[in-house]
C-alpha cells in the first residue's frame, strides 16, 4: 500500500512537468478549477500563503506600509492613459460588460493590477508635501487572461500583493523599490530557502509603464528560471496623465514620483520546484503549516501506550501534529507527510518507549536520530535550523552548478541544448541582440544583476564592447 | 480653527444620513471610488477590517475551520443550478463576457457568494464518512450590482468571509450553522460592543437556496436595524444539484448536509453608527487600530521639555501612538482624533510635566483623570475596560429603550412614525401577514428571534394566534 502510494508522483527525471502537477494535486496545495485557466488553493496550500502573507505582511508594516483596499474593476478609460501601460495589459484583460441586467456604458477591467485606479485615487488625497511619502500595499486578486496555464505559475487569477508608493523625490521612489526589491531577496533566501539574483530588468523586459523594473530571479529543479518578484521605478509616468500633484515646501506645484512591487502565490510554485524531490514537497520549516508530524507505531499489543504517550508529546511539544488515524499504516503515513513536505517527522515505537526515546526524521535528507524524549524540543529546534539551512545551501549549490558564463551565441545555444540553467552574457544594450538571443535560443534576458557571479567584456550576439552583463534563461 | 473643524462634521439630529457619509469621509475610513458603487477602504478603515479579521480568523481556527481560496468567477450554468439560489442572485450579478480579446462561449458571474463554485469542488473532494466534516472558509471580495450604494452598508464590491461546511448528519450542519451564528453574536457584543438580537428569518427573508436562515440584527443609532451577519443550513438543497454524496459507515451513498455563514466589512458601519456621536467615531478599545493618543501641549519655552518626556511615554507604552505634528494646535489634534473613535487621550502639559502627571480622557464620556505617569499603564488598561464596557452598555440600554411590543399594525404604523426601532409582534406564520406588514410600515421582519425580550399571543395583522414572534423594523 505504502509502496504504491509513492508511485503516484511522476519521477522528475521522467517528466518535470508530470512531477510538478502531481505534488501540487497530490499534495493537495490546489486543485483544477472548473473555469478555464483557474485554480482552487486547497487549505493545505493556503496555509503555506498565509506564512508567506503574515512574515511579508509584518516587513511591510515594519517599513512604514499600510495596508488598503482598492475596487476589483477599472473603467477602460483609465487604462488607456498611460499609454505603454494599456498596450502591456490590453491582450490579459476580462471584461465585465453587464451589470444588474443591463449592459454597460463604458466596460470595466477586471483589475490585472491596480497602478491606474491607486493613481486616481492618489491625485485625490495628495495636496501637498506634508502628505508624502504615501506608502500602501494592497493583498489581492487580480486577472490575466493567460493562454497557457499551470496551477501557481501561471493562473487566470492568482492572489498577490501589490505595493503602490508616492514621493516628493525622484531618488526616493528608486529608493524605495530597491528597498522593497531587497526585502523580498531577504525573504526570499532566508524564510523560503531560495537563492535569487536580483538586478534591473531590461528595458525590453520591464513592466509596462515603468521607468524602471528590478526582479529577483530563481533557478527552478528543472533549469528553467522564474521571476519570483518585481519592484518598479515608475518615475513619473503615470502621477502626469493622472495629475498627481502636490505643493512643495518650495510653493511649486509637483508631480510625485511613484514605484509599485509584488509578489504572489507564484512563489508556492517556486518552493515546490527549487525544494521537491522525487518523494513529493520539501517545505522550509519558517513557512510550513505543519512543522513536525508525530507518527505513533502501535501494535495491537502495545496500542494504549504507545498511543497515550504519543497524546501526551503531541500536547507538549510546539508545532506537532499528530496522526493518529487507524485506517492507515505508518509507512503509509511517512510516505503521505514526505509527499507534503512536512520538515520533521517523529516516529514513536513500542520498543522506543521502553527506552524513553523517539527517533527523529528530516525530510531533505532523511537522516534519522534517535533522541531521548525530554531531549525532544532542543532536538527538533536544532534539526529544524538544520533543514532551513541545508535546503537553502542545496539550492545555492544547484543555482551555482548550472550557471555559466558564455561568449557566443553558438556557446549558449549549445550549452542550452545540452542542459538549461542561467547564462551569464555581455549585452551591448541594443534591443536586437537581446532579441536575437530569444530568437536562437529561447532564452530570455532576466535581468541586469547587480552582482554578476562574472562579468562578460563582449556582446554575446554583435560582439560589440558590452555595456551590462545579463543573465539568460530559458523562463517559466 | 478646532472649532471650523468639528463643524464639517453634520450634526446626527441634522442629518443622519449625512453625518455617517461625514464619518467615513472625514475620518478617512474609505472614500468613494470611481467606479459606480464602489468604495476604496482607506488604510484607516483597512486597519479596523484587520482587526476584525484577525479576531474572527482565530476564533474560526478555534473551531476546526481552516481557510481556502476559490475562483472569483462562476459559470452560468452553475449558478442555475439551485433554482432558488439563481432567482434571488440574478438581479444583482455582473457578468464578464469577454476574456483575452474574445467573446466568451459561455459567461461568467462575478462571484457575488460562492455556495455553487465550493460546491463543484466538494462533489469532488468528497467520498467517504471519513472525508467529513469538512469546514472551510475563505475571505474574499465579492460583487453584487445593488441599486442604492452607501460606503461600507451596501457597496457594489465588499469583502467578507464565507464558511462553507459539509456534514454526514441533517443535524450537525444546524448546529454547525447555530455555533457560528454564536460566534458571530459573541464577537458583536463582546468585542465590537454591539447587542443583537439572535433568530431565525422568516421563510420570505431567508438566504435563497437556505432550508433555514439565522441573523444577528442590530439596531443602528436612527432606530433602523441592520443585519450583522448571517448563518445558513443549506440542507441538502446544494448537496442534490451538485451531487456531493459519501459512502457512509452503513455502505449507502448520501447527500452530504451542508451550511454557509459570512459577515462582511459592513460591520465596519454597524460600529459607527451605533457607537458614533456627534463629534465622530467611537471605536470599541479592542478593535481601535489607535488605542490611545499622546497629545503633548508645549508652549515654545517647554517645547523640549514637553515633547522629550512625551517621546518617553509614548516609547514606553504599549498601543500609544504619539502626534508630535509641529502644524496643529493641540486643539486641533484632540478633535481629530475624536473624529477617528480613538478611545483614550492622553495630555501632556508644562505643569504635568511638573508635577509628574498626565491626563486621561475617555473618548466616549469625555471624561478627565490626571494620573500619576508612572501609573498610566493600569490606568490605561482600567480606562480602556471601562470605555469597552460602557460603550457596548450605552449600546444596550439604546436597544432596550427603543424595542417595542406592539399588538396590531395601526399600533406600529403610528409608533413607527413617532420613532424608529424594532417592534415585537406576533405572527400567525402567513407569509401575505408578513408583507402586509412590509406594505403598512416599511418595516420588514428581522427575525424570529431566540430569546424574544416579550412573547405575543395574536397575529399583529390578522389577530389570529401567533405562531411566533418576531422583530419588525425598518432596515438598512
Amino acid at each position: 500500500m505504502a509502496e504504491e502510494f509513492v508511485k503516484e508522483i511522476t519521477p522528475r527525471a521522467e517528466d518535470y512537468s508530470q512531477w510538478y502537477v502531481d505534488c501540487v494535486l497530490k499534495a493537495e496545495l490546489a486543485d483544477y478549477a472548473p473555469v478555464r485557466g483557474c485554480m482552487v488553493i486547497r487549505p493545505y496550500g493556503f496555509a503555506v500563503w498565509e506564512k508567506i502573507q503574515a512574515i511579508l505582511d509584518r516587513r511591510f508594516k515594519e517599513t512604514g506600509h499600510e495596508n488598503a483596499y482598492f475596487p476589483l474593476f477599472i473603467p477602460r478609460g483609465f487604462l488607456e492613459r498611460e499609454s505603454e501601460h494599456v498596450e502591456g495589459f490590453a491582450p490579459e484583460l476580462a471584461w465585465v460588460t453587464r451589470g444588474g441586467g443591463e449592459e454597460l456604458a463604458e466596460p470595466l477591467a477586471v483589475r490585472p493590477t491596480s497602478e491606474t485606479m491607486i493613481c486616481s485615487m492618489y491625485a485625490k488625497w495628495i495636496h501637498s508635501y506634508r502628505d508624502l511619502p504615501v506608502l500602501i500595499n494592497q493583498w489581492c486578486n487580480v486577472v490575466r487572461w493567460e493562454k497557457a496555464t499551470r496551477p501557481f505559475l501561471r493562473t487566470t487569477e492568482f492572489l498577490w500583493q501589490e505595493g503602490h508608493t508616492a514621493h516628493a523625490r525622484e531618488e526616493e521612489a528608486r529608493e524605495e523599490a530597491l528597498r522593497m526589491l531587497e526585502i523580498y531577496r531577504d525573504f526570499l533566501e532566508e524564510d523560503l530557502g531560495i537563492p535569487v539574483i536580483a538586478g534591473e530588468k531590461t528595458p525590453s523586459e520591464k513592466f509596462a509603464g515603468a521607468a524602471h523594473s528590478y526582479s529577483v530571479e530563481a533557478l527552478m529543479g528543472d533549469g528553467r528560471a522564474l521571476q519570483a518578484g518585481t519592484s518598479h521605478d515608475l518615475g513619473q509616468n503615470f502621477s502626469r496623465p493622472f495629475d498627481i500633484s502636490f505643493l512643495d515646501r518650495d510653493g511649486q506645484l509637483k508631480h510625485v514620483w511613484q514605484s509599485s512591487w509584488g509578489v504572489s502565490t507564484r512563489l508556492i510554485g517556486a518552493l515546490i520546484m527549487v525544494h521537491g524531490d522525487d518523494r513529493g514537497l520539501v517545505l522550509p520549516p519558517r513557512i510550513a503549516p505543519v512543522p513536525a508530524v508525530l507518527v505513533p507505531i502501535a501494535p495491537e499489543r502495545a496500542r494504549e501506550a504507545v498511543l497515550g504517550r504519543a497524546r501526551q508529546l503531541a500536547a507538549a511539544l510546539e508545532g506537532v501534529h499528530l496522526d493518529d488515524r487507524d485506517e492507515y499504516t505508518p509507512g503509509w503515513k511517512y510516505n503521505d507527510w514526505e509527499m507534503r513536505g512536512v520538515p520533521l517527522r517523529i516516529e514513536l515505537g513500542p520498543r522506543d518507549l521502553e527506552q524513553g526515546k523517539a527517533v527523529l526524521v528530516r525530510r531533505d535528507t532523511g537522516e534519522k536520530v534517535p533522541v531521548d524524549q525530554e531531549a525532544l524540543p532542543r532536538a527538533m529546534a536544532q534539526m529544524s535550523s538544520a533543514v532551513q539551512a541545508g535546503i537553502k545551501e542545496r539550492a545555492r549549490n544547484f543555482l551555482q552548478e548550472r550557471t555559466w558564463p558564455v561568449d557566443n551565441l553558438d556557446q549558449l545555444r549549445f550549452r542550452l541544448e545540452e542542459r538549461r540553467g542561467m547564462f551569464i552574457a555581455g549585452w551591448c544594450g541594443d534591443d536586437a541582440c537581446e532579441a536575437a538571443v530569444k530568437e536562437a535560443t529561447g532564452a530570455t534576458a532576466r535581468n541586469i544583476p547587480f552582482a554578476p557571479a562574472a562579468r562578460s567584456a563582449a556582446c554575446v550576439v554583435c560582439g560589440k564592447a558590452a555595456a551590462h552583463t545579463v543573465y539568460y534563461a530559458r523562463a517559466y
